[in-house]
């Protein structure tokens, strides 16, 4: 049928089509599956006059995934017969899946033929019914079904992060670090969900992010390290585009899911050796040292059954990495680090997990790997690989911190008391810079100028805030109202409000 | 906002708002909640101008279910916090279910504040977590939540049946039977799901159905007995509305609903004793006696928990009530039944079931019940007291059954060969009434001539089709074709397709 543009905008999939068609929904979902070219969607039906006979509507965000123009040739056709449902309702029934199963049910979803309330039966069956190792290691495989790949002819090494921590800039370090001692590191990032500034926010302030998996297999040989954004290419899409779809409105997050999310892409992107960054503490995934080893456990034999040597770092995260929150301030902080002026925090963690890295590759024994890089960082071999990544991605050829623009609005919060800062909360150093209007826009975000441990005086500054928006600096200083984002130790006791001890200026 | 009734049909809950009103919708799930008087739902919303600004567009099957007209006043809002999910999740983490809680995630879903995906998770709990009886008898109390009800002075005594097997019209002859006996029976009835003809579809063939809790009170105390269609009443909304949304196209079908949603509405509308007719054979509900021993066993623990007394009697169900299939035929068959010439399946089911009833109420030692019964039937007692019902809900006053019109389109479907019928197939039948029109067309179904057990001669009808529209005598015999919808008993070695031994004359 001839697809024609509609101006209306929902964030569900959706098409409307003339009464005068034939109905092509099935009787017990009300669905439809659309096909154009290679891409299928289920998608509701809404039958209107407004679309002409023999037409058929769609949103335009529907046509943009789907790639479909006005006029373009659309199908519409009735839902198959789900064959992943009996499927699905076998682990319920206590039985395991099989690699074929869970093949077959990944690949259903591929070809847009399970509804949300199937995939949310499935996503709840790995969550609440205990996965196998077995079953977990299927899962991996099958992301990989239909996804695009990147290939190179020397293995590929690579650092990921369990998000959740803010001010975690450090893949802008340790991707030059470890492309400066000659390994092939080209990064694939996401952007942030709910941290204030994901690895390619932070990266596009300075550079493009935006490749193609032929752009990433030329420029990446080349300079040995690359930082891209991973959404931009077509890496585990039933992952990626459609198990994500219905985890998070019910905030589940199997740890299954987690981990064949994340080792699939690696796969596509032909990831031999990988140190994972796994942060542990109040307010990230891993809230418990315990959760976090059990974890990493699977990670490394899920790893080695597909042909990854992983590497999980466990580390520090009770409060935020270096001082910098927020795309455009944590790309300062990241040169300024590489520049030797940055915080002790920020260039450690690099320098650490870029040692595991050097490690995996033979190039020193355990434990020593972080000598390597430090010498690469003090020698100036990082910052100038830095450069030469962000040249060779569009960007300038000699960042300087200072010319990267920041928020022309600027608020500070200052201790109302004297004491020690016993505790920095990250989740309402997330609220603000949220509420300052990270990661959108990228000259927003925060600077923590003390944290735990220091001893403030009344009048001292301890967080200073950065806006392109002027409405934002209250709105920030709401979110610390409701709760405060440290605590003075010796006070607590004390306190009436938690909104007692800082104030605006 | 002022409400636009537009012209689109959707079997989603959608609204269509301007761009340039503020936008209702949470980030989590994309819906917002609309209210217009007590009724709220929770909605999908679509942005377009088509609607002017300051309006908010409605579907008409979204608007008719609501009471909203054109202009209606109908408040948008942002959806609540979600208050049900932290507490469905808890079922999940191993714990039980308070009273609490259930009232709590049910008036959620009343107060249209649950999506479907998390009414999908609370149904996947129900079929799959185990609910203890407490939790069974917590969410038959917290289905009655915001339902009508209706009140009588004096026990209301009542029939149900577990559906499931076609020809099931001895509904039609307990009501009588009991009435008048002097009981007190106003029968709600549910319409055909997925069977040829519900009590409410045979009954409307000779009377209205649709009847106010009000009329019902005022009507019934006279007649003693009503037969009425209980989907016109509010009986216990959420599972009536909102559950059965989410199980239909999962096949979800959890015990403790079955047993909450019928034992709810029984409470709602005043039944004190209640015989359940749980029909065991292949194609219905319960497959095996054992399962339908256990589901009755609670059925008359939460029945007594909940103030019900419940007798459960497993029927035999490997092959349809009586010979008549469909609303008119079964009608008619009902009323030959009560006139002493109908089939003896039919008459005995229906006065055993009356039996327990009147040893219930005292009027029988165990096991005599059906002496009274039979008694009320032979005197004609039953069929005056039927024939009073159905004038009183505004049918003729003397019922004839061969004035009762059915299909002017006929088939027969004969025997090609000559045997014992060792099986007639429920799920054949059923599909080929639904074939012929069941039980949308009142005036189609089949007659099933000769039953189990009997000898067939070659061309003997064992069969006869009956329909409004021609096109459908060939669509009921391709359901046939499939697979014949009877074995005839020592030929099954020799047969080559199931499809050989009928033609259709």
């Amino acid at each position: 049928m001839k697809a024609v543009i509609l101006d209306l905008e929902t964030r569900s999939e959706l098409i409307v089509m003339n009464p005068e068609d034939e109905d092509p929904r099935d009787s017990q979902t009300n669905m439809a599956q659309i096909r154009f070219e290679t891409k299928r969607r289920l998608v509701q039906v809404i039958r209107s006059p407004m679309v002409p006979k023999g037409s058929i509507g769609l949103p335009p965000s529907l046509a943009n995934s789907m790639g479909v123009s006005e006029g373009s040739n659309v199908a519409v056709f009735a839902r198959r017969k789900p064959i992943s449902l009996p499927l699905i309702k076998k682990k319920y029934m206590g039985k395991t899946w099989t690699h074929d199963d869970i093949r077959t049910i990944v690949d259903d979803m591929y070809q847009g033929n399970v509804t949300d309330q199937e995939m949310t039966m499935f996503t709840l069956a790995m969550q609440y019914e205990n996965l196998s190792i077995d079953e977990t290691e299927h899962l991996t495989k099958a992301f990989t079904l239909n996804s695009e790949t990147i290939e190179f002819s020397e293995p590929v090494y690579d650092k990921h992060s369990i998000g959740g921590i803010p001010g975690n800039k450090v893949s802008l370090l340790i991707v030059p670090i470890v492309a400066a001692a000659g390994l092939l590191i080209p990064k694939t990032s996401s952007r942030a969900i709910t941290s204030p500034s994901g690895t390619a926010d932070t990266f596009e302030v300075l550079a493009n992010v935006k490749f193609t998996s032929d752009e990433i297999q030329d420029i990446a040989p080349k300079t040995r390290g690359m930082l891209v954004w991973g959404g931009q290419l077509n890496l585990a899409p039933v992952d990626s585009e459609i198990i994500t779809r219905v985890e998070r409105p019910l905030s589940l997050d199997p740890e299954s899911v987690i981990i064949a999310s994340i080792l699939s892409k690696k796969l596509a992107t032909g990831v031999k050796h990988m140190v994972l960054d796994m942060p542990v503490g109040p307010g990230t995934k891993m809230a418990t040292r315990e959760e976090a080893q059990n974890l990493s456990r699977l990670f490394v034999e899920i790893g080695r059954r597909v042909g990854i040597q992983v590497e999980c770092a466990l580390t520090y995260a009770d409060q935020p990495v270096g001082h910098a929150i927020g795309p455009a301030l944590e790309a300062r902080e990241a040169v300024v680090t590489l520049m030797g002026k940055g915080p002790r925090s920020v260039l450690e963690k690099s320098i650490e997990l870029s040692g595991i890295l050097f490690e995996m590759a033979g190039m020193a024994s355990r434990g020593k790997g972080n000598e390597i890089a430090a010498e690469i960082v003090k020698s100036g071999k990082a910052l100038s690989k830095f450069n030469e990544i962000v040249h060779a991605q569009g960007g300038a050829k000699n960042v300087k911190p200072e010319e990267i623009e920041i928020g022309q609005y600027t608020g500070k919060i200052v201790a109302t008391d004297d004491g020690y800062i016993s505790r920095i909360f990250n989740t309402q150093i997330k609220g603000m810079a949220a509420a300052l209007g990270c990661p959108q826009d990228k000259k927003s975000g925060l600077i923590l100028h003390r944290k735990q441990g220091e001893f403030v005086k009344k009048g001292d500054v301890i967080i200073e805030l950065f806006t392109t928006r002027e409405s934002a600096l209250d709105r920030a200083l709401q979110v610390a109202n409701v709760k405060a984002p440290w605590l003075l130790e010796g006070m607590v006791l004390e306190r009436i409000s938690d909104s007692g001890n800082f104030e605006i200026q």
